[in-house]
């Protein structure tokens, strides 16, 4: 496993936002609505055939593997591909996790009918799914990665699909180990707790 | 929460899996194309117009909200917006889940670019996300639905993107709680363990 860094400042940074962050928009929506649609089946086989020769036309160039994580020469992470957070990943909701000054981590964010599990509810993975990022984030010391230990979660009741609130906070550390704990909220209150022991990898150690 | 029946018979099913599964597929690729691609800024713009009209053409008719969990006459279960197994949906990898016959349930599936957390390993929370339903589906006593109540994780080294495989059999059952281990595998032996007890709903109980 590495990181890579990338020779770029900050205006090509935002540039590659503004590029990338648009077209993995609207693949989500693709996503959202390739799941609701009742159009005609020949409108789908139409729309196969659209999505099969943009499909191709971005596979014309492509890097041989997953994206990665990238720093660029400031230290500003680009977790790109993240499966909960990266800006070119469509299945991420995406969500943006911001830090309280006492180190509490926070994210606002709308889950749809891709993240369903039992009709109109979050799938109780995708709410683990979740969990684990804002609590991994959480744990970070400094710019130190962190690896997850054991995760557990408590599921007091239903998650709805709609807005929904996650938070974050390390309650001690030992050596290693920060442990870390968290929630996932709708309006009516917490639905899921979650408990993680992320460690830090031997090679990070000093 | 309702789960919905549509009076279709066999061959409707199959009609409807032959449609919407190659549409998903492809839009799979998408996702994976969106997060690997390198073509030229022009492209990436192109790309983007024509995928926001093919979405727009799938929004022309669309329900409310997300798929549900749907029902034929003859039981079928139609999970299709099912965010681990849905077959119209584009964020499961899919997973097929197997029952052998003492009850173990099990999976062989592939995770590419989308599922990433650290670089080029599966995100920790969507090793919870695949052990949950793998999990959750082997509560399952007949044909009612149970939901989480707890789930552990304990992650014993990390999960590489590629070929993977999930297992899970029942340990024990107390009155509404259903016990079940599990495990997430790579070709060397098992990367994660997982625990969960599920909870047979309040409305499915007799």
């Amino acid at each position: 496993m590495r990181f890579t860094v990338e020779d770029i400042d900050t205006s090509e940074v935002a540039r590659r936002k503004a590029l990338y962050g648009p077209l993995t928009e609207v693949v989500r929506e693709l996503i959202d609505a390739t799941i609701r649609t009742e159009v005609d089946d020949d409108t789908i086989r139409e729309v196969h055939a659209q999505v099969r020769a943009a499909t191709d036309r971005l596979r014309a160039r492509q890097s041989d593997g997953p994206f990665g994580v990238r720093f660029t020469n400031d230290g500003d992470g680009m977790a790109w591909g993240n499966a909960v957070i990266g800006l070119r990943n469509a299945i991420a909701p995406p969500l943006t996790i911001a830090r309280d000054p006492d180190g509490t981590h926070r994210s606002q964010f709308v889950l749809g009918a891709a993240y369903e599990g039992p009709p109109g509810l979050v799938h109780g993975g995708i709410c683990a799914l979740v969990l684990d990022q804002i609590l991994g984030m959480t744990a970070l010391a400094g710019d130190k990665p962190s690896f997850t230990g054991t995760l557990t979660l408590r599921f007091r009741r239903s998650t709805p699909l709609g807005p929904l609130r996650a938070q974050a906070r390390v309650d001690r550390v030992e050596g290693v180990k920060t442990f870390v704990v968290g929630s996932l909220s709708d309006a009516d209150g917490v639905t899921v707790e979650a408990e993680g022991v992320f460690i830090l990898p031997a090679w990070a150690r000093e």
